[in-house]
């Protein structure tokens, strides 16, 4: 077997942090992996230099990663085509909103056995208020088979190197599981591969509802308690959603790093709690609060809340996740935060 | 039925926090319940005052929860079995190291048909490396049935009236469950039971051990993802120690208040997690570091991180363990805390 190409197809905070996992594997694995990593970067003038020269020159993604090094074997590729050309693994480090369109560029320019892995959580927006993972958009454009990589993994911490785990969902864990084990998994960033890639996705996806919820009750003062339980009602409420929209989970899965370790992370460390506190406190609404917070991005959470909402309440069950339902409609004002705990007061899971 | 008589046996912090809701669910169901509920307290001098006759005029515990009113059908007994005498219920809620000592000034002494409910996170110390649970000291010594109700209920929050969730282990679920929900379940403080009641209480013994781990990795300066990790892992020692020595455990039951729930409320904000943080950032021994913090009082994490070692090495399967293993070493000083990250790194989980 010839050596696999990679390509990470993203170079944001993420993206980078991933990157110096992959090319510190795929140089010590050379008979697996080739040890050029093309890395797409959108091209950005940054203190009047191009993004990319500065990557290949200096190694820094001086803008989205700053500080931190870069193995040499990353090459940063501003044409998508170009640096998906030959490759035999495409990494999906992209804001959702743009994965569409970068698959339909795609189409027909990649091996047709290439594979695919997408580090995003979140969930592919629908005009009709289904609801579609990241992984079914690639798969249904590309025509390839794709996995999913998930965790606890903050990308300043990762990139700090310091202890962490992370969840590789295949579908095919005994074809592709050891090769994509081989590419992401260190000394320090450890990876346990699952079959279970829905359950992997989904989590990755619907814990920042729950770490909207979380930072509501930051918001309203409320202790350690209280946010356990929130949290907790919002594992339930996710396990109940994988197991309505996609019978034959594992439970075990929600035990993985992408379960509950990313659970805990997002709701203590993550930017959706920031945001959700502040909501509370300052009483602004959303799009002021995220514009002052996160540099005009948008928190994932409230977009996957709104998802979550028009996909249970299209199907008749929203009043089976009332913590998801209460994430929503306090988001989109039409609902108070205080109100939250009343809606928890009742919980399915109580009766 | 007649009404049943309820008694609290302790009367510190947690002890008189739930007296708070025994004392209002008692006068809620006058049907079920006799209303008066005697708390049987250790009779102390504070203020030149007798604690038990401020309780029993002043309504208030003014050593161990002051500002907060007990329910005037609260009666502070210093008589321990006079406080127990015709009881139905016996709900224990002292420090594990009294539970023999009381248990065997009652035998003889109550109803033969009463049962208890101990709220005492821990394990029972043995002489010769077994290990014991609460629940089963006091089953073997007063031959009645014995429940247990664990969960994230941090004692200050519950008194405050905070929303949050417990968990009852009962092996007669169906025939005690729904009488024991009703003397604990309020508005705030919500109730599942659940029949798996040996998971129920090492939950509640264990977590300790993980909240030293994730005060260790907090005094060593690591981050989020670190501690969901260590966490994480903990947890699944938690599930493998319970399967090994008490086989047939239900997986759902981890998903309870008493277990991610209570984890992660103890693992940011108890006190065995603080008193390990400044373990490794002083370099003190853990027993002047008790001192310090804790007044004296000894935190559990440690104590039964050294019964779970003990049970551990007896029967062989320590290596199994490196988490709780590495706990009990680095509590004892035959391991540096930082050697703590290499023992999880080639974790059986990652295998």
């Amino acid at each position: 077997m010839a050596p696999k190409k990679v390509t990470i197809i993203g170079s944001g905070n993420w993206g980078s942090a991933i990157a110096r996992i992959v090319g510190s594997t795929t140089k010590a694995y050379p008979d697996l992996f080739d040890p050029e990593v093309r890395m797409w970067v959108f091209e950005e003038i940054v203190n009047g230099e191009k993004l990319s020269e500065v990557i290949n020159t200096r190694h820094e993604n001086i803008k989205y990663l700053p500080g931190k090094i870069l193995p040499t074997n990353v090459v940063a590729v501003t044409d998508l085509v170009e640096s998906c050309a030959g490759s035999n693994i495409l990494v999906f480090v992209v804001p959702h909103q743009f994965v569409k369109g970068i698959c339909e560029k795609l189409i027909g320019k990649i091996p047709s056995d290439s594979q695919a892995i997408s580090l995003i959580k979140g969930v592919s927006t629908q005009k009709k208020g289904g609801l579609k993972l990241i992984s079914e958009e690639i798969r249904d454009i590309l025509k390839i088979e794709v996995s999913v990589l998930m965790g606890a993994n903050l990308a300043p911490e990762v990139a700090n190197d310091n202890f962490c785990e992370a969840t590789i969902g295949s579908k095919r864990k005994a074809q592709d599981g050891p090769l994509l084990k081989k590419l992401f998994h260190t000394e320090n960033f450890r990876i346990n591969v699952v079959e279970d890639a829905h359950t992997v996705e989904l989590c990755g996806a619907l814990k920042n509802i729950v770490a909207c919820a979380a930072g509501f009750t930051d918001g309203l003062g409320y202790g350690d308690n209280t946010k356990a339980a929130v949290i907790r009602l919002g594992l339930m409420e996710t396990t109940k959603f994988v197991e309505h929209y996609y019978p034959g989970s594992n439970l075990q899965t929600f035990f993985e790093s992408c379960g509950i370790a990313d659970l805990i992370t997002t709701c203590y460390g993550g930017r959706n709690r920031k945001v959700c506190e502040a909501f509370v406190k300052t009483g602004k609404p959303m799009d002021v609060i995220e514009k002052e917070l996160l540099n005009g991005q948008s928190a994932q959470g409230p977009l996957t809340a709104e998802e979550v909402y028009l996909m249970t309440q299209k199907t008749g069950v929203d009043s089976k996740f009332p913590l998801f339902t209460a994430v929503h409609k306090i988001c989109k004002g039409e609902m108070k935060p205080a109100e939250l705990i009343d809606c928890l007061r009742n919980h399915p899971e109580h009766l």
